[in-house]
């Protein structure tokens, strides 16, 4: 019944460390459905390996994971189905990905904003807030911090719902009629 | 009759790209008054001047914009009246100018704060967040922020209602009893 | 009555200069009790003793304070009482001391999360959010910033009652059926 009303979607955003990956984490098995990772970052550097395991073990084994660094429009289209929920972690590394390879982050956070409402299944984006410290004096980080906080706001538009996460804890900026169904 | 009770004052911060100024202009908009800008940047670079055209073409053509770069308060109280309501933005880049030029953000917060409650009409104002990150190295970027810190806290104490905005969407810090008429 | 049912616990968040500080100690005089504070910072340079300096004169003769950069948990079993208010302000520079004397920030903040329910008396902390800037350049500063957000979460988790403090206004993270009896 609920499934018949349409494609729910949160997305979780919060600074670092704030818990936004395990409140989204924790929102995807209250669910009850297959939870399916869509994880965008890669394992460049030995940081980078360090944060993506000990993300892999929070979660545990009954995640099925996809990797989709670039193509994450396509990903979620092909994983979404009313059986399963969708996390997708995070949009940050998404779009660091999509800046580096000298991808139009506006044209494509738009169209990631237009393949929601398409979606066979529910999903949740993780992303981060990155735009509330001194600005940055190097140019290369103030487009970024431009291109996360529009892209932010394209999400947050596009889905039904949207949290803050703050020291573990979240606040709603955008309720949902249909949350409890979510979560 | 509403306007007969006084002064009316809104205080919309958030970080970069948070959607504060779009969430302020449309406040402006709803309020069926005639929109005044106030701005404060001046287009002293390339970057700068892409920003301020930018926040331009939002806002159409319909609004009246005066140049406050320093003489906030003056510019303020010139333009407040019953039939108006008057956009400042932003108040970090008119805390940028002041220090710049050596003012005392204290005492000159102090004084906007002041002025607000002597207006003929609703003002808005932009400010940004830009205390939670990680304190910058450079003695003058701490500087900066703990000025913009105590100037959001001066206006917002003076302020009938502030509105945090994160993602696009507003989180009420401190609800107007008023906030119908203004909004 | 109320005292027989617990420890009462609050944690404040917020960004710098956000009147985090003013409003823990306003909720700690508006408790009734003896205020004491645990000051967690030590005034290493001009910059800091200036810091410490205008706190203190914030708070006035009323209060009584204790040092404590590196053994907060002892320092608040042993101000705890049922007729005191114990503030900390602040856990970023314990972190930071911490960190600086090799000391472990993980199981640090898990046995001081252990001492909360374990005090004869009411206690506030002050802790800053530092995540929500762009991710620094600085390997150490992106270390402290996990270990903040880190240490927040677990904190908040321990805590009755979760604020964050924006332009000196409150949000509510956590409310507590309590929160009457503490402020």
């Amino acid at each position: 019944m609920a499934e018949a009303q349409g494609i729910r979607s949160l997305l979780v955003i919060g600074g670092a460390r704030s818990g936004k990956s395990r409140y989204a984490q924790m929102a995807a098995e209250r669910s009850g459905k297959k939870p399916v990772l869509i994880a965008t970052g890669e394992a460049k550097d030995a940081e980078m390996a360090a944060r993506i395991a000990a993300h892999q073990a929070e979660r545990g084994s009954h995640w099925c994971t996809i990797e989709a660094p670039l193509a994450l429009g396509d990903a979620l289209k092909a994983a979404a189905a009313p059986s399963t929920i969708v996390l997708v972690d995070c949009l940050t590394l998404w779009l660091s990905n999509l800046m580096l390879a000298g991808g139009d982050a506006a044209a494509e956070g738009q169209h990631l904003a237009d393949v929601i409402a398409t979606l066979a299944g529910p999903v949740i984006f993780v992303s981060n807030e990155v735009g509330s410290g001194i600005v940055p004096d190097n140019i290369l980080a103030r487009r970024f911090q431009d291109a996360q906080g529009r892209l932010n706001q394209t999400i947050a538009a596009a889905c039904d719902s949207v949290v803050l996460v703050a020291a573990g804890l979240p606040l709603t900026l955008k309720p949902s009629a249909h949350s409890a169904s979510i979560l």
